[in-house]
Parts: structure tokens; sequence; C-alpha cells
């Protein structure tokens, strides 16, 4: 924040969990990070109105609207930030894409692969007048992800034969109520959707390979109705409770994920376990400062999975803006580490590592569709026939 | 071993891993479990016979052969082992069952389908005319596994939602020399039949379900090529060094399966985890003793995995014969306790827990089948397309 | 921070690590807690003005002296922080107190006991006139911490047997330059004061209970000249590396406590174990979302840890004003949970937890006393033999 | 077991747990070890002579007797192992080797510190005249304590600064019944001489090292009086529920140890962790196969605790007579291999890693002895005060 210090206007949609994610992320960037360009928390856009005062009140945004077209070529903002529902991401992306602004967007980029294709469209040629566009991957700056990414391309791993990727969680029994993400017109996928999406994004992430192939996919709801909120009555769920699958990777590998709302002892088991050749990498969210390392060169005697506590000099990219040594981040520094890589893209500086931006968050949705597709027609689906 | 003990004179065939795994187990179950029905060490076969005579006079057979034909309808043997590579399971076992000599066999049943069809025919006849056919799945009974059993007995999981299966290990990189266990002709296929059929028997017996559809699988040949254990040359190599499926089982619930022989760090790495609605449980050879419980009555704030170390009274069904509390079985031990059952079988009590007759082991064969058709056919498979 | 809010101006001394971390708190308790008395980032002091600026710029402070007596009596504040080295801790708080201004101090209170007695002295002298003074024991508000005091204070523990603590660190090895940590008139002590002071404070939080006896300690000076941070000579260091000791407490439990900075593999390894007839707990900073729990309820069959994601609704006092559950918190939240809990004292509320006052920071300071007689006289040493 | 196998007549003292774990290994050497040197199971002495006839026949004892007198001088019988309770220990075996037979027997030597002298000189008056005498030390021949030794012995953890000991039961509540282990008459001490021992031997095994100085220690008596096995009354307990004590070894490194029957949660937890200055080893029983390896090599960004399954090729001296790689060893298994060794030893080998002699238990005795004057009188106890 020095005295030449650039600000960028930041309008935001939305102002629940992923709201207040990103405000924080917004606000912490500056004292830990110094950005050259600094976020000005401008105007934050939520329907409802009561609420929204109060919530823009404690985390500074200057000017709240409950109408998110406000937002579109205000001059003062210049960034787009949206975090609504699933349903409603590509319509206000594409909006600012189209005013010059710059946009961060939550996953999934729409419900349909049309809808995605779209708003890939708007984002390639906003690029082409030098706007940029980002998808909120955040588990890509989880600190045991950074060092993941650096062991990675320092080819430590050697071929990849096995990628291996769960996402599971518990909170979808069958008390749960109907909501929007059980409905597939506003969700589009259930647990696909929503968590596969970031395995996918992390797989091909870390191995900066694409997949080319799902052999098969099963998926099962096993609640086809929920309770209605209000408790009178029970309203049909037409989503994936769990959906499982495997393919394989243009190098090769083997991957396999599984996506879970019903699964028992799993609060928010995000895991993804890379065996190549020479290396492996074992990550879990519970643990998102712990990463497991094996190096071949350990031998047969002596050779195990080796517990490291990424928070040392070195071990990831954003490490030296936060602690001392021996101090672990929580869920929040995530949205702030990608924040700071953002605003380090928008002025001209390459990430620290790759940040997901539309064209690549497209890639990842291809697969979702690949692995729904084989689901329904019990096939196996080339990715090169999902468009 | 009181005076009215009776005898069952052992016919074993094979003086390798599993020669003496088996051998050890028949010394092993007198002084342990005092059984009714005592093996008597009667006479090994094996094809190499100065290494045979040295390995029968350390585990005390009373005599040896070249010939396994000898061991059949020798009245001194009532029951014959066999211990051989896959492809030599069914010809003796087939060859015994037909002189009424009960039967241990190892798995698989065969290296086909039709193969282990022949092999469940004749142990269906031999049935009928009350001679016992068990299939050695010795990991049924390790002590954690014997835990597991009995709370999924006790209704502690509720529906059951997901089975989770790994199988890793990884002696199986590029320089590692051909043998039987890499051609299709002899070993029928490779990480799959070796391993996956291990995980499918105990997610079969745990949880007393059948799979009904193989949804998708894939196989992989890394190493198609490996040296000649001459070093000369190298020799072709035609089966999977790991093969992924995802299945259905009945009930409904989610299994994914995955089996290799090139998964880094993992040495012996056979896990299986179960999610219900009301419990969990979860399990890794790697600590034989542990498993892991989850019991949903424990509540959002303290719930979570609880490690069980099933050395306890009551935690399974073999503790008693073995150690006082909190000392922990190994290896070998599973087959002590499967010798145990089967003596208990063919003296006419139930066995503690359900043994792999031939008949259940034909319906692990069937899975395995339909995954390898998955794989290579690229299409969901209905077990009831395998007969 | 509704309309009604109230401000409570704050004076920070010190820029460094700590320096840091609390201006963090006092930034992040508003967006999160909302707190009724809200901090205002008034005056931070500190030595090195050029770099002051720059920090008082990051984290918002309005001010920056390099004297901090300027503000002691500063009408614009209301609470002096101290977050300065362990020599400098006792003359700007006992200043401050007697201004009537309110105090945060970190620990320790002083290097030698008398020092810390007159804060001691000073606060009491204060709190007569209605004036707060608390300690940064920060990790008594680690989520699985919470939770932990939670399940004591229910009575889930029983008769208390055990409590075992750990406090290894490894950075204080044959290389490590010269500094003031490793002078005993700057810093007391070493290891000992800098982590069994936490180890201790977490043991009599937890068990609302004091220690009576230390039987017997041990020092060590591993390294007693270390090098000179120019590189050109090596100085004394004359504080302990490591000491541990043995103590019990009024209720009749056994305590071990050690503290190291050579403890090879460990870099911030805070642990505590408490062992009772009815129930045990077991806490490892490195986890600081985790809490392993044992229930003797849960019967010696499948009795065993448990691992708790102290995540969940009700599981800790702060858990619902930060995220979601399942989302893990990180270091600097305990700093920001202990502002919110500071603001509601100072505002009248009782603390969710207790707050670590002067009073009982003086108690843990006897007890570190205690354990250096005990090395230094080899033998045991009633705590009322120390005043 | 070749044609030129020479005997070794065991006589056992003992048919309880021991007296199982015993006869299993003399059983088990034979098959898995071949020696050449063989142990031939000549005679069982115990009190009970019903139950002894079924244990020796269930072992395959040649014979048995109810006065374990009849075994000192029977020419058949080389070598008595007793196997009794502790008070029972010292007066069998110094009359075995008075009358020149090799001795092996369990800990402690004697239940004090004059009878285990008394020991310790007819041992070293025996091994004057080429008579063996050893204590049964059995974890000194766990897998991963194997691999430890040979760590340790290859430099690989430079200077030692930290040995951390914990030895935890938890059978030993209120209401377990008074036996000859709660009278000190009998027993010597409680969890201190049961556990501790073990602890103490482990650290001076694996160090190669002298404790000298015992710096305090606390003993405590949580129920002094306990049921009557017939429940009638309560009888009085005298011995330590637990004691924790802290020590120094000559080479300056802190030890800590503790020892506890009434530690929750814990079966049967005997750890031993050790920190050098360029390595750390981590052993905990309850998973015999592991050991925890961390290398300062590794580095600051990447280092960690290493999991190493210590099954593989080269891993500890006795892992080559066992299974393939992978497949874990049990608790028996360090009996039988402390066996082989013993044969070996007799027979004029050197033993694989060091066997405890009588003289070198004596020494762990003293340590022990040390504690207890400490733990009685408040006060540090050199080692030099105890003879």
């Amino acid at each position: 924040m020095a005295d030449a210090a650039q600000f960028l206007g930041i309008g935001l949609i939305g102002q629940k969990f992923m709201g207040r994610a990103h405000s924080n992320a917004f606000r912490q960037v500056g004292p830990f990070f110094g950005p050259a360009l600094v976020p000005r928390l401008e105007c934050v856009a939520g329907r409802d109105g009561p609420e929204l005062a109060a919530f823009a009140a404690r985390f500074g945004w200057r000017r709240s609207t409950t109408r998110w077209q406000d937002l579109i070529g205000d001059p003062s903002v210049g960034l787009v930030d949206v975090a609504t529902p699933n349903h409603l991401h590509a319509e206000p992306a594409i909006a600012a894409l189209g005013a010059g602004q710059h946009v961060l967007v939550e996953k999934p980029l729409a419900n349909t692969l049309a809808g995605a294709r779209a708003l890939r469209d708007a984002a390639r040629a906003a690029a082409a007048r030098g706007v940029h566009a980002y998808v909120w991957f955040n588990y890509r700056r989880c600190p045991a992800i950074g060092l993941a990414w650096n062991l990675v391309r320092e080819g430590r791993l050697g071929a990849i034969r096995h990628v291996r990727c769960h996402y599971l969680q518990s909170w979808g029994g069958p008390q749960t109520p109907a909501s929007w993400r059980f409905r597939r017109d506003l969700a589009g996928s259930g647990a696909h959707g929503d968590l596969n999406a970031h395995s996918i994004d992390l797989a091909r992430f870390l191995l900066g390979e694409e997949i080319d192939v799902v052999h098969g996919a099963v998926a099962r709801t096993f609640h086809p109705l929920r309770p209605d909120p209000s408790g009178a009555a029970h309203l049909p769920s037409d989503v994936d409770d769990a959906l499982a699958f495997t393919a394989t990777f243009r190098n090769g590998a083997i991957g396999t994920f599984e996506a879970s709302r019903v699964a028992g002892p799993h609060l928010n088991r995000n895991t993804i376990e890379i065996n190549g050749e020479r290396g492996s990498l074992r990550f879990d969210f519970e643990e998102m400062n712990v990463l497991h390392v094996w190096d071949a060169e350990d031998g047969a005697r002596e050779g195990g999975w080796r517990r490291v506590v990424a928070t040392e000099a070195g071990a990831h990219p954003w490490v030296e803006h936060w602690w001392p040594p021996a101090h672990p981040l929580g869920y929040e520094h995530t949205f702030t580490n990608m924040v700071a890589d953002v605003l380090g893209a928008v002025g001209g500086h390459a990430p620290t590592v790759p940040l997901a931006d539309v064209a690549d968050a497209y890639e990842t949705q291809r697969v979702l569709e690949a692995a729904l597709v084989a689901a329904r027609e019990g096939r196996a689906v080339p990715l090169a026939d999902v468009l």
C-alpha cells in the first residue's frame, strides 16, 4: 500500500457464505500482501435489503444495492465478483465482461454445458480486449496444494500412474430440507457439480494434464423426496446425492473420482492422491496445511509417507506473506491468496501458480458433463465427444 | 487335543509362500484352538524334490511327493489343500472332490469363468455327498474384519450408501521381471484377479449383499514388456497393472474398487470403507488389528472416526484363543483362524463367521469377469449377463 | 457494528510478529463478531520509525509513535496492548494500569517472579477501579481447546489421573544466532518460559485446578555458545534449550511437562493430553481444529480415540461467528477469538471461557519458577514455597 | 533342522501368559529360523497339575512336573526358562545357574535391588564357566525396533537430545481386584517395575548409553484399596498405579519416562521417541511393524515424519525368516525372534542385536531403584549412589 498504490473497485454480487468469504479476502489482501493494485470494496449487491445493509457495514462496503445490474458498467467498479447460486452465475458475468469489467465468478460456470460455453465465449472475446475472468477454484491455493504444485513441477513424481480423488460430505441425509441445491434446473447436478468439480480442477491443475476418457460412472439419488422447508410436505429431489466415475488422462494415468453428500463421517473431506513412478503426494483438506509426500529415492527399507507441514519458508507461494513457520492457515486464506494472485494478474504479473480462468474452468465442466452422460447411458465417453 | 481328539489328514500341494502360510496354520491351530478335529500334516506335494524335503522336515510333514496326484484318493488324506499358481487350482481341486476329499483352494478358482464354473459344479456335486470345499479368502479373518462383521450384523451401520475398496501395491514397476503373474494364459488377469478379488470378497462378506451392476471399468498395462528373468531380453506382459471399476450392490449402495501393482508408496494396502446412514467402518490391512468406527449417535459436535484396537474380549471370534487384550496378531494368524473354522465346519459346527466356500467364491469371480468385460467393451455390465 | 456501537481506542506497543497478530485480531473482530464495543486502531508504538509507518498504513492504525510513553494516559487510548520482548512487558503495562487504561500484555508477565508480582499488584489495584488486564494466552481459544473446555466442564472426564504436556520446537540448533531469547537477563529463561508457560496455562485452564508440587526438573543448555548475528564471533547463551519437569495437581493428578527448542522434527508441537477415569482428551496444535476424545462409555470392545473435527455447531464458543461447519480456522483466529472475549469482558459480559487475567498468569509464573528452582537445586518444590 | 542338528533341552517354569508365549516361541523357531541348535520342549513345571497336563499336551512338552526343582540339574534340560510371578524369578534362576544350566528369566530380576544383585552375581560366576543367562526384554525384537537399532548404529540420529518414553495402560481402575501385582512384597512395585522397566531397557538398548541421574520422580497410588477377588472385602494396594520421572543420560540427553495402569484410552501403549540433531525415531507398540523416521537432510521445506513399514528386505534382522515384504508380524514373534538369537548365542554366534543378559538387566533395575528413591525422598538421585 505504497504511495503509488492504485485501486481496483470491486463490485460483489452475493452476501451469503461466499459473499462473506470473498469480502474477507478483499479486506485482508492489503495488510498481508501489500499489493500494487489495492481492492476498494465499492459496492455489494444482494436481494435482502435490510440484511444487506448490515453486511455492507460489517465488511466495509462503501455502497450496496438490491439490483446487481447497477454494478454493470459502473465506472467505479473495475471488477465484478459473482457469488450467487449456480443458475445465476453466467448472466451477470457475461454482462460485466460485455461492459469491459474484469470478472471473478464462482464455479460452476453454468448449469448446462451450453450455458458454460456462452460464458467461455464471452470471456474469450473480452480477453482479446485485455479483460480478465477467473473462477473461484480456491482449493488451488491451500498451503499444501501450493507445495504439491511445486513438487510436481520439479519433476519429483515421474510418470503418473494414479490420481485418486474423493470429495465426501454427509449433510445430505433424508432430513435435509429441499433447496435449490436439490433441483436440477437450479443446480445442474448435485454432489457431482458441487464437489467433483473441485476434484477435477485440482487434478488438472496439479498434473497440468487433461482427462481424455470417462470410462464409466454411477450416480445415485438415495433420497428422491425431501421435506419442504416448512415441514408440511415433501418435494422431489432430482439431482445425484453421490456420483463416482473412472477416467484416464492423456498421459495414460488412471483417475478415480467420487463425490457424496451422504458419506457418513465425512464433513468436508476433499482429498487427492497422486502416485507417480518416482514420487507420490496425498492431500486432505481436513489437514489443509499438511502434504503427505513419498519419494522413491528413500528406498524400500526406509521409504514411506512423509508428513510435511507446509508452513516453512519456500513451502508454497504465499507463505512469506502470513505468519512465521509452523503457524497454520485456515480455510479463508485460500481466498485471500487467490485475490492476491488475481490482483497481480490484472496488474500484468504472472500468478505464482496458474489461476483458473474461464477457459480453464470450461474444461472442467466438460469432464463433469462426460461423467453425467456416462452415468446416464452406461458407457464410456471420450472427451472428444463433449464439446 | 484331548484323548478323544480325532485327526484329519492333510495333503498340501505347494511349498512356496502360501505353502508355508498354510503349513504354519495347520501346526498352530492345535496349541491355540484345541480343536476337536486335529489336523495331521500327512503329505506335501511339490515339484522341487530337494527343496521339498527340507520344507517337509521344517514344518513337520510326515511325507512328501513330487506328484500331487499321489494325494488324490489317499485314504490317509482327508483334506487336500491347493496352494499352487492360479492356472493349477482347478484340476487338483476337482480331482480331490471327485475322490470324496475335502478341499481348500487358493483363490482364484480358475483363470477363466468357465474353469471356475467347472470347479463350482464339482463342489456342488461333492457337497451333496457331505464333502466340504473352501477358498482361502483369509482376510475375512483379520481381527478388525471380525469386529467389522459383528458390527454390521448388529445393524450398527443402517442403510449402506458407499463401499470403497482399494488394494494397492507397488512391486510391479518396469524392472520387475516377467513371470507367470504377467501372462494372461497363466494368471487370468493381473492386479485385478490378484487384488480386486480380495476386495470384492471382503465387500460381499461384510455386507452380505451381492453386486448387481458394474458401471464401468478401466484397465491399464503400463509396462507391456518386462525383462526376462535372465536379463537378456524382454518378454511381453498382457495383464493389467491396475484396474479400477465402479459398481452398485443390490441394495443400491455404490461400490468403488481399485487395484494396482504400481501405486507408489503402497506396499500391501488392502482397505475397505463402508458408509451407512447410522454408522461407518474403515479397515486398512497395514493396521490389521485396528478398525475405525463412526457412530452417527455420537452427534455432530463430537462425532468422528474412532480408532478401535480389536484385541479386547469379544472384539472378534478368535480373540480368546490368542493373547490377552492389547497384544496384536499378525498376517499369519488369519490363516490359522480360518483353519480353526474349517475344522469346525468339517466337524459339523457352524463357523464363527461365514467361510468362503466354492459357490461363494464363484460369485466373486463373476464380478471380476463383469469388470473385465466392462473395461474391454466400454460399457456397463449387469451381473445377470455373466453366468 | 450497529448504530449504537461504542468504540474502544487501542494503543499497541510492538510491530513484529505479535504486533501483526494483534493488529489483525483488532481488525477482524468487527466483521466476524459484530461486537457492541468496537476496537479503533488508534496508535501503534515501535522503535523503527520508517518500518513503523508502513506497518501502520497496512493495518490501518490512525497514528504511530516511536515512544510508547505517548500512549500512556492518552485519552483516545482506552486499552494498551503490550507486544514487546519479554523484559519490556511489565513497565508499560504497569504504567497504563496506573493511568486507568485497560491492558493486554504478552506472556510472560516479567522475567523474574518479583517483576511479575509487581505487575500482578498493579493489576489488582487497578481492578478495584474497574480496569481490566489480560494476558495473551491465545491457545485457550483454539477451536479444539474450546471444545475440550466444554467437555471438561460437563464432567465428561471424571477424576483426572494424568496431564501430559509437550511443547516441542526445533529452531534452536547450534547455527541459530544469538539473540535476546538466549540471554537470561532479557528473556528470563529459554524454552521453559517461552513454551512451558503455554502448557502450564492450558493445563490449569482446562482442569480448573492448580499445581501444588513440582517433583523434579531437568534443564539443559546444549549450545552454550551461539554465533553472533554478524557471524564474526560466538556469544554465550545462558538459558535452557530444553526443560522437563514432573508435577502434581491439588486433585492428585500427575502432570508431566516438557519444552524444547531442539526437538528434531517438531516445528510447533504444542500438545496436551488429559486422562480421566471416565474420559480423555488429546490436543495437538498442528491440528488445531481437531480434538481427540475418548469416552469410557464406549466400552472395551469398541472404545478408542475419536477424532473430532471441532468445526460443527456448538463445538466451541466462537464457531458460529466464522464459517459453516467443516471449514477449519488457522493460527490467527485464536487472537481474534480472544479479542472478542476481551471486548465483551470490558463491556461487562462474562467471557465464553475464562480469560487469563494478570492474577491468573501470575499463578502460571509461580509454577515456572518452581520448576527452575527444582532444576537448580535437584529437589521437589512445593508451590507453597514460591510466593 | 538338518541331520547335523543338535538339540537343546528346555525346561520351562510357568504355564500362564508368559508360559504360553515362551512355549510358542520354542515351537516356532524351528520352522522359521532353522537354527543349528534346536530347542526340545523337555519339561514344563507348574503348580496346577491338571491344567498343566493339558498345557503340556497342547504345546508338545514331553513331560511336566509340579516341582520346579525337578528341572534343576536334570541332564536332559540344558536351559531353564523362568516365567513365574516377580518374586519367584531369582531363586530358580540362581539354582539353575549353579547347576550349570543356561537361563532365560522374565524381568524384573527380583523385587529388591539386593535380590537382583544376587542373581547378577550368580550369572557372573556362571558366565565364567560358559553358562548363558538372558532376560526376556522381548520388545527389543519388534520389527520396528530392529530397524531403529540399525538406524542408530548407522549414525543417522547424530547427537541425541531427547528420549521420551511412555508405557500407558488402563486396566488398573478401582474395580480391578487385588492380586500379587498390587502388593509391594510380591511385585516390588506397580506400573513402574512392570512397564518403566521395558521403557528403560529400550532406551538403553537403542542409545547404547546409560542413564546417570534421575532428576525427580512422582509416584501415585490412586486406589489404595481394591476389592478382594471374592468381592467380600477390600484389600490394601501399596504399589504405584503410575510413576513418572525425568533423567539424563551420560551423553547429556534428557529422558522422560511415564508408566501408568490408569491412563484412560491406552491399552498397551509402549512408545519411545528419540530426537537427535540429524534424525529422529518414534515407535508405538500399537503399530509394532511401523517406525516413524525423521531425517534432517529432508530439509525444512519438505521434511517430516516418515511412516516406514518395517517389513521390507533388510528392515530388521529377522525379516527374511518370516513372510514376504508387507506382511506384518504380531506380538508373539518378538519372543520367537529372541529365542532364535539366544540359540545362536548359546551356539557361539553373536546375536543380530544385543541380547539383554542378566548384567544388562541389572543396570535397568538400578535405574528403577533410583526413580523409587527420587519419588520417596523428593530429590535428584545420581546413579552412582545406587549400587
